[in-house]
């Protein structure tokens, strides 16, 4: 069987409790095939790193995903590494998709089951059949631009940020979202977001997401959205953005997560974060890098307690069998499973929620009860 | 009498249809008090201004700006100056607002009657109560930072946006942001929105927001939020930032927008940009440039057909004369009248609605009954 190298960072608060159930999550799916095996390996990121070294992603760490196959991800950060000490957990997750060249950040938004429309902050008709993928660029443009922190000469008074981007930045991450479009039948449109009615790097990212996807793809349909009109339509009328959402590192940060309330709670949406992918048109994907994790934090609040929702956790160890490891038949199992617990009893399912949806369901059950399925 | 002089910028698409409706109602209130008089006078910006005189903004339209004591604008822009033309509308609207140093934008998101909950995309329990004021900088940051188109030397294939704030832009308008929240009894909660965790000019943002309000303004209570924290909150649970929202350009720009889709259309609210708001700390709020519009665009495929919403234009025209003239009474008479409009008959009001709202009732009918109430 061929053998995976998979990297854990369970990180803190609430991490080790949900990444503990999506590691049962893989072992099983494991045991279960002949046709590969995983070596999960743990690692110290995060807070809990910074506590230990002095550093939120320690020298052994980044080495250790730099080999792996592929890398889960719980949370990190919280009160006690905030938002004023010299070293915090974010720093790690910059600097690892940094080092590891993550430049695509991959979001759906869309219901498990049905059953969880009740949860919606939005009218059920409205939010019903919502099924967003949002394509993020990730390792470019304010983020890693140049900056000029206040306090600093020539003008002390002054801080700056530079939102920075390349007509290669933007056709790698173009051709990303094209894969995951063609990836269905019929393909998905995508729809590019940016704000070129005032900015150079959006008049960038408008002219060369047209032209690649009308060179390259010229199967798939697309149009282009203002970001301030993509919030609202997100939140007004969010199916006409069903697709994919294509967009920049900071409008992407914005929309991603945005969109990732319509579905009810933020503890079940996982994401992808990829590495490598063809720099040519293609219609397959193969990551030589992806980090994997649930998209909410770390929730230090409930940490301890075995009530997390470890469902964001295991949808996102599905991403990783599916993109990293090439695994479609198991990704889509643990997808079918997921979706029998949530769905009520009336439409088969078991009908278990977390106490973030208002259940009693513990962290520990809600695996095993995944686990009783597979 | 104290007389005012207001500039009116029409403008394109169903511009002049609003703007005619306002224009009465400013006409009823005027002529229903012996305290001021108004004088009107209309002049050419935006698409229509680019077909006559080449330019969004012409000399004489900004001159006449500069001279008033307040200016009401429809809305400009249209397919016919689209995002490709070498000369647009939106460059005359964010020129006229750097040549008046219109740097305080301030967008209400309420119901203006609890009869539009209908219309919210939110379930009602979490719409019914928002009451958010958004208080945008409009003339620093990204939208006015140096930048580098693509195409230019030294590296043709990247461009970029400089955002940057100085500490003194910080600081005028946070004091904006007071004033409003001092304004109600007890003062408004601010909440300051930034990414602190990522760009330099978020912490200086946050760090002079926060010595601002401790140092002069020590009764108000406020908190921090990041950009993409404040985008799932307004979705999810809005009313947690009920206050005053205060932000930089280009995070306003979306966070506005996204919670003016609350209120269930954006035919209903107004905005108002301002300039020369005291550098001092001080409870009063004298404009000493006032530009008032409502929030939706200039709607080309329903212009002409006399039934775009006049109400975010005509509570515009409110706060025109609250914010510039200093004339709330007459402010209070037009909201009381619109409410009296939008509410159900059950409630006792008109229960009148325009098309974007389900509606049959016409623009210069709409017009009509407020001016019989008032
Ligand atoms: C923690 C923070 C730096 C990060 C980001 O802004 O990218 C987070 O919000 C995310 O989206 O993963
Ligand atoms: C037209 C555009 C330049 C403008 C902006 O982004 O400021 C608009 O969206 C607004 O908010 O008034």
């Amino acid at each position: 069987p061929r053998s995976f190298r998979v990297v854990v960072l369970p990180g803190d608060g609430i991490g080790p409790e949900i990444v503990a159930q999506a590691k049962r999550v893989l072992e099983v799916v494991a045991a279960a095939s002949s046709d590969f095996e995983l070596k999960l390996e743990t690692h110290n990121f995060g807070g809990c790193a910074i506590d230990e070294t002095g550093e939120p992603l320690p020298e052994s760490t980044l080495k250790a995903c730099q080999e792996a196959d592929a890398i889960l991800m719980g949370a990190i950060g919280g009160p006690k590494w905030g938002v004023h000490a010299k070293v915090r957990p974010e720093q790690g997750l910059l600097a690892l998709r940094k080092a590891l060249g993550l430049y695509a950040n991959i979001r759906p938004a869309n219901f498990a089951s049905d059953a969880l429309l009740e949860y919606t902050p939005l009218k059920p008709s409205i939010a019903q059949g919502v099924d967003m993928i949002v394509v993020r660029e990730l390792i470019g443009g304010i983020y890693f631009g140049t900056r000029k922190e206040q306090g600093v000469e020539p003008d002390v008074d002054t801080a700056w940020d530079n939102m920075i981007y390349s007509v290669a930045e933007v056709q790698r991450i173009t051709r990303v979202a094209a894969q995951i479009a063609l990836a269905a039948d019929p393909p998905l449109e995508i729809h590019s977001v940016d704000k070129a009615n005032v900015l150079a790097s959006s008049r960038l990212w408008r002219k060369t997401v047209t032209e690649t996807l009308e060179k390259e793809y010229p199967q798939i349909k697309f149009d282009h959205h203002f970001v301030d009109s993509a919030a609202m339509v997100i939140v007004a009328s969010p199916k006409r953005l069903n697709g994919v959402v294509l967009t920049e590192n900071l409008f992407g940060d914005i929309l991603s997560d945005q969109s990732s309330v319509i579905p009810g709670s933020l503890g079940l949406l996982p994401s992808a974060s990829l590495a490598g992918a063809p720099s040519k048109p293609s219609a397959d994907f193969k990551p030589t890098s992806g980090l994997y994790e649930p998209i909410h934090g770390s929730a230090p609040d409930i940490a301890g307690k075995g009530i997390a929702n470890p469902i964001g956790t295991i949808l996102s160890a599905a991403m990783l069998l599916r993109y990293s490891l090439g695994l479609d038949a198991p990704a889509r199992a643990i997808e079918t499973a997921v979706r029998k617990v949530l769905d009520t009893p009336e439409t088969g399912g078991l009908g278990l929620r977390t106490a973030d949806l208002g259940g009693k369901t513990s962290t520990v059950e809600l695996g095993d009860k995944i686990i009783d399925i597979l």
